[in-house]
């Protein structure tokens, strides 16, 4: 092979062959026409920004990830990692313009230049939705309705399960443990992960035997949603805003009837996120294995970077690539070789003009069909179109546009003669 | 603003607020199904390749415009600045598994490092698709014939101008300029740009004035498309492949009665691209000065950097951006604050619950219907519906799921009361 240049894709990077595009886009429409429906808009942001904006005064974590170069005019420039922050410059930077509550969706890749022995990817999709410029517990309440019915209208049973960061702080101050918050946020948040035991061990080095019980047993659900709020409002040293939210939250899915597709679980802290208020995280009920499909929280002030006016808000996210594996491993992801259900097979390449004029009037009724461009063996046509998942293939005669038509049902493996154009479109 | 990022994109970049995103996502939908109808099917690439398979053995002026840098493995990497490139590694990477003649689009994003001042954008939308592995006229026609009918679906009237590169290289060896070729495609291309004379000066220094004439002749477009074939036929030496492709290809689009939107232009040659046969450029009837909003050809070899198996296609590539220029000069672009029709004023916050149960009766009717979050006056909520492109809202009474309900007509100015969900199912 010399000479040749070896076609493949970096590490962490992938390729969509059409089956797997098409499955793609078929999840990524659904999910867009679901946040039409609540009247959500879509924006779009450059997929390369100034590094300051992205990373800001410091990256931790982030910095070591994140796609970072210098440009031909010398700016230090990176591939966005994530969309909440080119989100919050955006807000800030629009904010005369928007009218607020603004609701918006973006669905876009972002990079991440990630250790790819865990799975993961370095380019993936997600699905933002947020809800900026209110503090109202409808808000909140907005974005858990749709990521319930987003993700029931792909065919997905979820169990949300929320909490709210304000009673886990509420409980470490009375605790005396305030300020070794972020140290045991961290930790919490690796609980599914390391299982219970190692996560007391952990805690125990930072809060003592008692401490790290204390918060074992504030971490733990109890029998039902309400159980579960009185427990912590308890433990949290009693009621307050925090607790009052959750309660009016719990009160609005009860009467919308999703009541059951919601868990209060206090051992959900979304790491070192910005969220200040609601967070959650989304399990599919047939694999909560895979991790959460869907997560996100309320936060005080998104655009704090870049703007002195706090602007506050809610959103959520959807791990497509995640959500795709899991609905690969249950079989229940839509995916097939073509969009067409028709051919028109290729008899005489001569009659190149007038199978497309044939085909033209299956197209101006909606129906996708496609017209075979290489003469060849009927048998082999028949093939070729059933490998891409046309069920139905029109063999022309000597006149394709005025001669009657055969059409040869490919999964009955019959064909039926002298139909019109009218007759096909019925058949099929 | 001490301590506040200042929130900017990069020169040459651009966000979409929601018309405009939702304009160019109406754009991109009517395009995809338009392409789906003929049976194409999507893929998608990374956005970020290895540097010598987008660049192969030296890229020229695309070196210079492609986002080029080193990642954090060492590796030298870059931008994709078109889809073709990724769509020749592509092809040639899993040329086992795809069937051919293979039918692909692929809509996505590219990144040149341009001159921004000639309006151009460092990141645009290409919306590209191609047949390969078939040197079939039908499948040459099918593109055509594609290219004009999704514009149109687009409500564009166009015109498509084709040439055949064959027939230019045969005059250019009739007239001994066969090795000036390079140099003479270039200028001719530029016809457009620079005129008649300015074209004809710089011929002359390559061909001297006699030559300089002949091309001028054989570039001029005679009074139709038989007329001009046959004129470039005889100044290349007679006929050939190339005339009996065109002549083909005629003959189709008098079938298909779709003669009008083609012309024959011996001056389109597409610069220094790939192409070895037919090729050609899409102009707006109405605004023909913006240049060409489609354009493409035919290639014999498309993957020739990665593989020794030549697989020869036809394939072409809308200018999304230039085309939403000229649609928005001429006031053809459908653009709109959002989606929803629908609103629920916000009364009491504390319906925050009830008012998204009334909300999801029209979401599942498939009514996009957005429910307004925060108290406030009417006459505020009026003008926020308004302002979002809301032609009604909803006024709920103290039961919102059992009262009956007030409907606003926005643009009426006038409200209707005493009605079910049904009422205003029918009313809106």
């Amino acid at each position: 092979m010399a000479n040749v240049i070896e076609p493949k894709v970096l590490k962490g990077f992938r390729d969509f062959l059409p089956p797997a595009e098409i499955a793609r886009r078929w999840l990524i429409e659904k999910i867009e026409a679901s946040f039409r429906l609540y009247g959500f808009v879509p924006i779009d942001t450059p997929a390369l920004e100034y590094t300051e904006i992205l990373l800001g005064k410091g990256g931790g974590e982030t910095e070591k990830q994140v796609y970072r170069f210098t440009d031909k005019g010398g700016r230090d420039v990176a591939l966005r990692f994530d969309l909440t922050v080119p989100f919050a410059r955006f807000v800030a930077q629009y904010r005369e313009e928007l009218s607020f509550p603004f609701k918006r969706y973006h669905i876009a890749k972002v990079w991440r230049g990630e250790n790819t022995q865990r799975g993961r990817y370095r380019e993936f999709t997600q699905c933002d939705f947020d809800i900026v410029g209110s503090s109202s517990p409808a808000a909140d309440f907005e974005i858990l309705l749709m990521m319930r019915n987003t993700l029931r209208a792909l065919g997905a049973e979820v169990s949300i399960r929320i909490n709210h960061r304000g009673i886990f702080n509420r409980f470490l101050k009375n605790r005396g443990l305030a300020e070794r918050s972020v140290e045991i946020l961290r930790i919490v948040d690796k609980l599914a992960k390391i299982g219970r035991d190692e996560t007391g061990k952990l805690l125990e080095e930072i809060a003592g035997e008692g401490g790290a019980a204390e918060i074992l047993r504030f971490i733990t659900p109890g029998e039902n949603f309400e159980d579960t709020l009185r427990s912590v409002s308890e433990l949290a040293g009693g009621e307050s805003e925090d607790t009052e939210r959750l309660k009016l939250l719990r009160g609005y899915m009860i009467e919308t009837g999703i009541a059951d597709s919601f868990a209060f679980d206090p051992s959900i802290t979304r790491g070192l996120d910005y969220y200040t208020g609601i967070v959650y995280e989304t399990f599919l009920r047939e694999d909560p294995s895979i991790g959460s499909v869907c997560s996100g929280g309320r936060y005080d002030n998104l655009a704090a970077l870049y703007s002195k006016e706090a602007i506050p808000g809610v959103g959520s996210s959807i791990g497509l690539d995640r959500l795709i594996a899991a609905m690969e491993n249950s079989g229940r992801l839509r995916s097939r070789p073509g969009y067409a259900r028709l051919a028109i097979a290729c008899l005489r390449e001569d009659q190149g003009g007038v199978c497309q004029a044939l085909a033209e009037q299956f197209r101006q009724r909606g129906i996708a069909c496609e017209v075979f461009l290489e003469e060849g063996k009927l048998t082999k046509q028949f093939m070729l179109a059933e490998k891409k998942g046309e069920g139905w293939l029109i063999i022309p005669g000597d006149d394709p546009l005025h001669s009657p038509l055969t059409l040869r049902d490919l999964s009955k493996r019959e064909n039926r003669e002298g139909l019109s154009v009218e007759d096909i479109v019925s058949l099929i």
